[in-house]
Order: C-alpha cells, then structure tokens, then sequence
C-alpha cells in the first residue's frame, strides 16, 4: 500500500521514504512536471538518468490531448510514456481556473484551449479522468484563488475546496481500482495567507482523511515571505507521518525554505520553462545562457555542479547552440536544471540529517535570496 | 597517418576501414549532417549510443556562427561539441552556390544568409577555414552545378573545380597542421551526368592526388537512375586502395545501389530532416508518425528494427508528442532514422561480405523503388 516513513527531523524539517506499490520516492523531493506525458524537451530515458523517482502529469492538457480514454487504452501514463517512476497528476483544476471558468456547486465549466469545445470538471470527473490516467498520487479538485484576492474569496474558495474533497472521496474511495494499492489521493490545503483559516482547513481534510496533503493557494502572487507563516501554520497541523506537497514551488530559495518548515514535496514548471529560455540555474544563480559574454567561455555551465550531466560541454557550445537555434540547447539546459534542483533537494536532506539545515538555508539565501 | 584497407569485395562493392590518428571507420558508411557543430536534435552523447564514427559538419554555416576563430580558440569542433568521433568538413561551396555569388577564377563572393555582411571563399580560404574547424578530413571548394545545366556550364564547373583543386590541394600540403597526420584532403570529381567527363574529372583529381575522392554533382534535381552511369564511370577509374564519398546522397535505394557501385560513404540531411516534420524511415517505407491511424497503434514505431533506439515506445505515444508539439518528439525520430541509415549500411556490409549485395539492392528496391 502506500505507506510513508520518516527517516530523520531536525525541527520541522524531515527526510523521509514514501513506498508504494511501484518503488519509493525520497523525500523530500522535486518533482519535474510532465505537462503532456513528457517532461519538455525529455523522454523517460532522460528521467531514469537523472535519477527522478516521481513526475507530475497535468490533467487538465492529458484529459484534452490525448485524452484520458486513450492513455488508458494504452496503459495508463506510465506504459504510454514507458516511465517506470511514480506519477502524480493534478486536478485539472489550477489550468482550468486560469481560463476564467463558470463556476457552480456541481465543478468547472470551462472552454478547451485547444480546440474551443467545453467541458465540465467536477470532483468525481477528476477521480475518474486522473484514475483512467492511472496516476499513483492523485489530486483533488480545489478553488485557488490568486493573491491577492478578497478575504470572502479566500474563505469561499476554501469552502469550496471542503465540499468538493469530500465528493472526491468519496468517489475515490468507491474506484475497484484502488484495491491495487497504486492508487492515493492527496488533500488539497487552502486558506489564503491567514494562519488561523490554513489550520481549520488542514483539520477539515484531516477528518475526512487522505493519503497526504497538497498545499494549495501559496505562490500565487504573493511575496515570497509572505509564505512562511500561512505554510507553517499548516504543517503545523498536518500529520507527522504523512507526506506534505507544497504546490508549484520550485525557485531554489523557496524549496529549502519549505523543508525547513517541514514540506516534503515541491514540483514548478521553472526548471524546464528557464530552460527553454536559454536560462539556468547554478550555484553562483540565474544565468542567462544567450548573454555575448559567454561566446569564448570554456567553463562548463556550472563549474559548482560537477554532476551536471552536461558539465562536459563549455558555456560556449551552449551559447553557441541557443544562437544558431539548435532544439538540442533546450534538451540540455533542461537536464541541467532538473538536476540542480534535485542536487538542492539531495543536500537539503543531508542537512535535515545533520541537523544543519538552517545553515543551507541561509546559505542559499545569499545566492537566491 | 590516413589510411583505407578494402576488407572484403564483391563486385564493384566493397568493404573497408578507414584509420585515422583519431580512430576507425568502418565503411561503407552514412555520416548524419551537424550543420552547426550539432547534428540537429542531438548531442555527441547520442551520436555515441548510436554508433557513429564521422559526421559531416558545414564550413559555410561555422564560419559564420559561431566563427572558424572562435572554434579553433575552443580546440577545434571535437573539443567544441565533445565528440570523439570523426569531422568531415564541406568546403561551404554547396550552400554558397544556392545563395547565387559572384564567382570568379578567384573565388566566391557572397552574403551572409545571417547578417547579410559580404565574405568571398577561395579554395586556400576553404582550406583555411576547415584547419581551424580541426576537419579531421577536409573537401575542395568545387563548383556544383545543378542538373539539369548546358553542357557548357558542366563543362566550365568541372574545370573551373580542377583549378581550384591543384590550389586547395597546394595549400593543404603546405600547412604545419597536415604533420600531426590528423588530416586528410578529398578532391571532388565533376562531369555531370557524361560519364567521359566524369571519367576525365575522375583521372585529373587522381593526377593532382589527394586522401580521398568526393563525387560531387548528383543528387542534383536528375533522376535516381540517371545517377549511376555517371557515378559508376567514376569509381571505376578512382583508386582502388582510397575512399569515395557520394556527396549529398542518402535516401535508401541510393545508398544501396550506390554501395553496389563502389561507394564508400555517404552523407544527407534526409534522416534529420525527414525526423523534424514527423517522418521516419522504416524497413516498410516512409510514415510520417503525425497521421491520425496512428493515434491507438500501441506498435513500436518500425517493428522491422527491434535495434531502435525508440523501438520502446509506441507509434500512439510519438504521434501524440508531435500533436502537442513536444521537442522531444524530434530527437527521437532523429535517433530512429539515423540508426535506420546505420542498420541499411551494415546490412550492405554484410551483403558485400556474403556476396549478396545484388539480393540487397533488389530487397530496398522493392520498399523504396
């Protein structure tokens, strides 16, 4: 079943083992996101090299190209890409409520972005979409709302966001497919900035009860700092022996930041989308991999990350590749970032072991900060 | 030093290797096309997993991004791009006379297709310019006309491409780099599609003597069978004991039919290009993978070719990543056509051994005729 131990703490923060019926993710980890059953620019070969242990599918894009009725034709997402990893799907609902949704009791009615035609998500279509996808962790359909926003907004969202948990559960509960074991489900945590409503939300999922628990409507808009206190306030509340995933936080600072404060689990288009822009990210910061100053550089592109699977190539040939417009440039830029992210997730757990990882933080701070 | 062993024949076919101060290549060979110190979609890390022992990289394209200077300040291509294979360099007049110069005994005077600044290529400039690159083995400056041209105009290319041949070849032999023994000099024989022409070119390239022999000037709007009068009138006065390179030639039946006629290696854009818009090259003919018959096919993308490099994922899974534009989607066509192009010259090789290149040619006939 899915079960998840935790290994080591040093104050809020944990390391941890997540075990399921396909293998283990350790925690805390970065999830790269593989919006249309591809991380951008990679195959699963790719992902195996760098070692992930666990991808995010979108929902809202595999439901509409190619369609959940044909992924699971095939398989399910992981024969479809032939990834042996875990995948974790979203709801749908953060891409859906970016296009300005009708909104009522029963779900999300919303026009397809590829094809104009409309579709209605509720919380048992995204149990059964993200179960047709074959998704080991699931999400349940929330209301993020923006930052900032309203304080009737915030708490009417997060009402929202209760009843329709409730719904998914029980509609997840029901699936035969979950006697496998494959499948969990994750809470999805909302309550604005305001600590004393991300505790009454976190104690509401917990009564209904998940396999873990998303935290939702964070890095929406708000300054970073701002994120902290509402963050821990909610892990504050959640249970000490289940995994906590913070949603769409990927910037290096805000990761190390979110361990210290006892999240487990991070996954951000930032990476990939920094990499197909010609920007990486490194030990010294952002670097912008275009700029002319690169032109006759030997270095590789992180003298600072000597597991960088593309240290043997100079800033150079890469600058030189993202020029003349080579497709393989975004490739190994991606590579690149993707690792720096999961080298950041592998000293934060060293850190939570040897009780030093305040200093990481600040460390990081300075470069990021 | 440069050298080419014929290991096996069958008649005019042959097998050979080519050993160079850098390596082996076993001929006959397909070289994939890095234009810009990168085969399109690839890294030298692919080349590599595919098998590849030489690339052709284009002078005109890395003379001007990122500059011959700057390549040789960085060690040359295969300290640029990493790669421990060979470097067969054009001599850039290919792509320079389809951007229509002013050419006179001199040479090519030219606008850069980047900048629009002014350039003129002489024969000791090629030279020049494809020592800087590091070419493990360099190309004459010729002049290609297209077919169908006035007997006159192939009559004035060939000569005016003798010309510049002694010239190439006297600055070759001059240069200090030509010591190390890490490179050689091919001539490149003319004569349309008049085999006494070719037989002239043929013998007057031979007299001035170089490493290695190009044939140049087909594959240039004639017919396929136009093709091999012509280019057996050549390679039946080249050298036995020296390499002959078909330029620009790599579609399936050409290669075979080519290698029947005592060609020892090839090189196109056709596998790469081919990739980019959705086309692979399989043991059943072309298919280009974006067809909507592909959408539930769970087969592997050739099932003639279990040594794919993408034989894991099916032609549903690739046809989906080229509906949703995904990069990814590109490489690995690439890697399936290059390794398609590999596995038709081994079997040619084989062929050769066996004696049954007659059998092979008819085979690739029947799916490519």
């Amino acid at each position: 079943m899915f079960e998840f131990e935790v290994t080591a703490t040093s104050g809020a923060a944990r390391t941890g083992v997540v075990t399921t019926p396909r293998g283990t993710i350790t925690t805390p980890c970065f999830m790269p996101v593989g919006t249309r059953a591809a991380v951008q620019t990679l195959t699963s070969d790719d992902l195996d090299m760098l070692g992930a242990e666990i991808i995010l599918g979108n929902t809202y894009h595999l439901m509409l190209r190619p369609g959940a009725d044909l992924v699971e034709e095939m398989g399910g997402l992981h024969e479809f890409m032939h990834w042996s990893g875990h995948v974790l799907t979203d709801s749908g609902g953060y891409q859906i409520f970016s296009l300005a949704p009708k909104i009522d009791d029963e779900g999300a009615l919303f026009k397809s972005t590829y094809d104009g035609s409309t579709h209605k998500l509720t919380p048992e279509g995204a149990v059964d979409v993200q179960t047709r996808l074959g998704a080991d962790i699931q999400m349940v359909l929330d209301v993020c709302p923006p930052l900032p926003s309203p304080d009737s907004v915030i708490l009417s969202a997060m009402d929202q966001t209760h009843r329709w948990a409730e719904r998914a559960r029980t509609a997840f509960v029901d699936r035969p497919e979950r006697a496998d074991g494959m499948r969990a489900q994750f809470g999805i945590v909302q309550g604005g900035l305001d600590p004393s409503l991300r505790e009454r939300s976190a104690t509401h999922l917990m009564e209904i009860g998940f396999e873990g628990y998303g935290i939702g409507g964070l890095s929406v808009g708000e300054k970073r700092t701002e994120m902290l206190t509402p963050l821990r306030a909610t892990t504050d509340v959640l249970p000490a022996d289940q995994p906590r995933y913070l949603m769409g936080v990927g910037d290096p600072l805000s990761i190390v930041e979110g361990i210290a404060n006892g999240v487990d689990m991070f996954d951000c288009v930032l990476p990939t989308r920094l990499a197909r822009h010609g920007t990486v990210l490194t030990t010294s910061g952002r670097m912008n991999m275009t700029n002319a100053r690169f032109a006759r550089d030997p270095l590789p592109v992180d003298p600072g990350l000597a597991t960088s699977p593309i240290a043997k190539w100079s800033r150079a040939y890469l600058r030189h590749l993202l020029q003349v417009k080579e497709q393989s440039a975004a490739r190994m830029l991606t590579l690149h970032n993707i690792a720096f992210l999961f080298d950041l997730v592998d000293q934060a757990r060293r850190a939570v072991t040897d009780g030093s990882i305040d200093q990481l933080v600040s460390r990081v701070g300075e470069v990021w900060g």
